[in-house]
């Protein structure tokens, strides 16, 4: 007998039949005799329909409430799964973020969990009901409802399945598990069987959106083995554990894609020690998030920094004064922008051990004739700042140079 | 500087443009030196959409989770007017009804307010917020949240109202006022100024539905002024409060008539002490709530009772095989059911002081030809049962004879 969490998505959840369906699948699996925990999305376009009315009311709502108000989402659904997997014959309750008392701090919108107390649920799943705990919020300390941000259903059920020690994690969706690469770029993509915690956390971060990072950094911590889905069919999907030996044998696990990025381009900032420095630290202070950076001195008769880096396009428009004002100061005499720019990603354990990597990499994009802008790197991923336009070729190129695709 | 509560109904929150309305309305009650506790209810149709979601999954929701489900119409349109009033530049927060600690009973979907904390609410009004509280919802004991039932958001005003002894308690509404008698019946009906809470509770009992009953008892037992006005203008609408010496002119203040009852005749009885008794006590067991009673003994050659009482129509359904059971085993031969009934009734302190008021009330319906089929009474009111097709013209006559109508 398994404790299981099983996660469903608003999509999984996203009218009446959908939501009968997930009541089925729960009672089915505890039926086999597993113990049952669901947490769930709010029905996909209720999220969309609430911002909506914010929206209309003014057009930066305050956090808390916004907060208040997007979590009626998953109160809903997580209400009307409990009735449906009652209407067919199970027992079983919803329960809210202030309910299970899933303890979050206290930043709207965007709130980190901190504890989750066991209690309640332990009580229903004793009581052989299948609890079926609203996702995506909390509260914090004060008792204010918080949400996690978009996605934070994820992140919410590993935590769960780390607070109650589940022994798996379900995470069902719309797509039936991680593929080496986006199938819709490159229709020679293959879903992963086996992934690591590491490897899932790289793709997560350079965009491949199956899984929150939120949630597979939660996952690795506390050691749950989550099991990525298809909500519309019984398939094994992608399992994400502990690193495995099995996996050494392929090199690059996944190619990840990212647009949603734009390139700074300053140049002029005086070569001191700490100026660099200076620069990121102040735009760090605006929670900016600077993702890849290069920088390089320019050897003219007064040596000058060009420094580039990577920042989410979303908050370019508010940076941008803050960023001019503070390289200004630091002596630069132009700073440019590009919102064309798209980084491809290539992951693997087996990097660790395969030298090389890097150097097949810059081979295969440049006999396609793309030009590398920008190049970062840690222990299991490489990524390249390409053209924007370029950013579906490489992924592809990449994904049969370094032999991912079906067998076939 | 008063503390006023201020509640709006479904409607009153029924748009974006009328959620403004409130958080001006409330604004400008705060610029008058006022300290502001708004309770809302569920934008106008969202409870019903609700309601709509959780039937297509079975007929028969589970209590706890129709509350769950339910409760999200105050929550949503808590926080919009929170955000409403902070557009226009003030200060506010939501409160939900676990947050305040609304503490209810665990009837689900009809609880029953226990207690109600005030320092949330102080907390925030210290801080020279509008309170935005979620009516119609608390928390019981273990945590499970409760809706009120329908209307329920005038109760979780009035008692907030008196949790935190607020000098007023506002009710907006899409009428405005108390009226002499329902308005689309009696053209001549005329706007009450002044009402006590006792006859504003028989009114209220007997159908008139401007205010909840609940509402009413919390508003008298803790002695809370409460104002029923328009949400669509400043006119003064009408005060219920204490009994007020200025009011004894009138005999008669209010007329109502219901059309939400069923006549039950139970014939054959055995006519020995008890066995009405018992007929009733089995009845109440099943939450049937019985109305009207009327008991006659047919002087045959056995003496056998037939019994008349009256009972919510929709509870009729589930309760007539129980009826028939026990009526059967009490000596009963024959029971019939009329649902084409009304009851009738006139409301008034002055009847205390004024004899010959009933007397009055059954000629002025005689002389209409109108037959009445169950009389009940107390100490400041009559009720007639008659046939539905003439409650209007019972409700015209009356308040044309006790002249109540408009002065011109």
């Amino acid at each position: 007998m398994a404790l299981v969490v099983q996660k469903y998505g608003g999509t999984s959840v996203g009218s009446i039949e959908r939501i009968r369906n997930v009541a089925r699948r729960a009672l089915a699996t505890q039926r086999e005799g597993h113990r049952v925990v669901l947490v769930v999305s709010a029905m996909s376009g209720e999220t969309n329909r609430l911002l909506a009315l914010a929206q209309e009311i003014t057009r930066v709502p305050d956090a808390r409430e916004m907060d208040a108000l997007a979590s009626t989402g998953e109160q809903v659904s997580s209400a009307l799964v409990a009735m449906a997997v009652q209407a067919e014959g199970g027992k079983a309750r919803s329960l809210l973020g202030h309910q299970v008392r899933v303890r979050t701090d206290g930043a709207f919108t965007k709130a980190r969990i901190q504890t989750i107390e066991d209690a309640a649920i332990f009580e229903a799943l004793n009581l052989g009901e299948i609890v079926v705990v609203a996702g995506f919020q909390g509260v914090d300390e004060a008792g204010n409802i918080t949400t996690l941000g978009r996605g934070g259903s994820d992140t919410s059920a590993v935590a769960i399945a780390a607070a109650i020690r589940a022994d798996v994690c379900d995470i069902f969706t719309d797509v039936d598990g991680v593929y080496t690469t986006d199938p819709n770029v490159c229709p020679s993509a293959r879903k992963i069987e086996r992934i690591s915690f590491e490897e899932m956390l790289e793709l997560a971060s350079l965009g491949a959106k199956v899984l929150q990072i939120r949630s597979v950094e939660i996952a690795m911590k506390y050691d749950v083995p989550v099991h990525v889905r298809s909500s519309f069919n019984n398939e094994p999907g992608t399992i994400v554990s502990k690193e495995d030996v099995s996996l050494e044998g392929m090199v690059v696990t996944g190619i990840a894609s990212d647009k949603s990025e734009a390139r700074v381009h300053v140049v002029g900032i005086h070569d001191r020690p700490g100026a660099a420095a200076e620069l990121f630290e102040r735009i760090a202070e605006k929670n900016i998030s600077v993702d890849m950076i290069v920088q390089n001195v320019i050897t003219d008769a007064n040596p000058v920094a060009a420094i580039t880096f990577t920042m989410p396009k979303n908050d370019l428009a508010r940076a941008k004064a803050w960023i001019e004002e503070t390289a200004r100061g630091l002596g630069a005499s132009q700073i440019r922008y590009d919102e064309d720019v798209a980084k491809v990603s290539i992951v693997g354990l087996g990097m660790r051990s395969h030298a090389g990597v890097a150097a097949q990499m810059f081979r295969i994009l440049a006999q396609e004739g793309i030009n590398i802008q920008a190049i970062s790197t840690s222990e299991i991923k490489i990524s390249c700042l390409v053209a924007a336009k370029y950013a579906e070729l490489a992924v592809r190129s990449l994904h049969d140079g370094f032999r991912m695709g079906k067998s076939d």
